[in-house]
């Protein structure tokens, strides 16, 4: 009787017993959201810049309490959730690392890893570990009202583990994602930032390049994007994203964004060249392997 | 009393009296459709290399009676209309050349029309006119079924007289893509070659190259385009449109797409250029001028 309560007690005991959400917006509070509807998390602190996104996500039940004091914030968490900005992830984890209680874990959400992440193991004490994470969720939507507990429901999280994680909060962090919701893959840093410079950064490069050509294209004084039907408002789509994120997408991810557009650039180059050749059987085996391999995927 | 009789008489006769439609498939069929639904053809013949699919045509009310004879066909037509795919138009109107009717316009529904158009026109005898068209429409399946008659209901159709063109032979082109429903632009051959270059055929080059180089990269060993998520997916959905008409596109509309390649290429160089340099504002700079030109075409 006595081991079968203290192991019914064990098992009703949440994953997190104080998380402290760093950046209440779509990411962040759909995080909280989630993992108080999984019963993973005991009491949520929201910490964010912004007072009136604070109190909107109490007065919705994403977050017990608010506070726009980072350092004050954290005290006492034994889980961080840092979802701002990437290129804002450093600072945040500099401002908390002196507050964070001994065993704690800290982790992100942020799109970009490698050097994120070398900078925040080095920031932190080491009774405390930061392990990176990378929800392939979103929508265009942004701020706390927009959070909603399902977002990450069957959706892919890349957490990135180094030669310095520790065993124990790699697995809580894989553990909450996968309360969330998610499904957790994980691989290193290097290859997480070639895999989204390949599929998210650089689509977005040639999204963005190829809006401004076709504007900028002049025929006769006058501009043909305004011929543009639903195809191409569909294939431009994400060319309507965030210029602020993304100019910092491609500031931290540099290497891989580069390495990606040059990948690019000799395959448009092949292409160009079976194009100016009028090389008919070359351009449909070029074509079908596209296509075969954007079938695959579908 | 009697003029009224006449009157009225000329007011119900239909636009066209005899419709040949060559290839009854997505674009003819809806167009025989579209044009019946409207009152606007007294009979429509429909001449197809598929008997099957030229049966169920006729079962299906598209068509009045079916010909696998082109020049059979098009006999006593007043309206032809080349619905076949853009590198086959020449060749069937040489075909049907010597068996139209005096006064018979021909007209086709072709993705490319400078070559074709000058080809058509010097084909065909004095007394019959060629008026190209390009109906902005289409789904992603084929064939008499997948015919409906609201397909060019609201989209634009592009017409393209020449110096040659017979004036009454644009208006009833005109006349009849009005009648099913289009909203009818007319432009010069080289322009309307520019606008799809850049509108249609580059982007389906960009999404045909991303696919093949994200398939292409390998890291460690492994490709990387399994981790592609919804984005990805919807931003390449056009890289599985069919390699034989694209190859068609690619040869036939050679110059102009050459031209956008070569000019997006300008446009990817200097984006990577702002990457390289690290230049955040720069980069903020291109990717707000995209978004806002991409805005403005929502």
């Amino acid at each position: 009787m006595r081991s079968d309560t203290i192991l019914s007690a064990e098992i009703s005991m949440p994953l997190i017993n104080r998380l402290a959400v760093v950046g209440v917006g779509l990411i962040g509070g759909s995080f909280a959201r989630a993992l108080r509807e999984a019963g993973a998390v005991a009491e949520i602190v929201g910490i964010d810049r912004d007072r009136e996104n604070l109190d909107r996500a109490r007065e919705l039940g994403i977050i017990d309490r608010g506070c726009v004091d980072p350092a004050e914030g954290v005290r006492g968490a034994d889980f961080v959730f840092v979802a701002v900005p990437v290129c804002a992830i450093a600072a945040v984890v500099a401002l908390i690392a002196p507050h964070l209680a001994p065993g704690a874990v800290v982790t992100d959400g942020g799109s970009v890893k490698e050097g994120v992440v070398a900078e925040c193991e080095a920031l932190l004490p080491p009774a405390v570990s930061f392990i990176g994470g990378h929800p392939i969720a979103g929508t265009e939507h942004s701020g706390a009202a927009a959070s909603f507990a399902a977002l990450y429901r069957g959706k892919r999280c890349i957490v990135t583990p180094t030669p310095r994680s520790d065993r124990a909060a790699l697995a809580k962090v894989v553990a909450a994602w996968e309360a969330a919701g998610a499904v957790v893959v994980t691989m290193d840093v290097a290859k997480h930032d070639r895999v989204v410079a390949a599929i998210s950064h650089l689509p977005h490069m040639v999204a963005y390049a190829l809006v401004n050509a076709v504007e900028g294209y002049r025929h006769g004084g006058e501009g043909l994007l305004r011929y543009s039907a639903g195809g191409f408002r569909d294939f431009t789509r994400i060319a309507s994203s965030d210029p602020i994120m993304w100019r910092d997408i491609a500031l931290m991810n540099k290497g891989a964004v580069l390495e990606m557009m040059d990948h690019f650039a000799g395959y448009f180059g092949t292409l160009r060249k079976l194009v100016a050749a009028g090389d008919g059987p070359g351009l449909e085996r070029f074509f079908r392997e596209s296509k075969e391999s954007r079938d695959a995927i579908l």
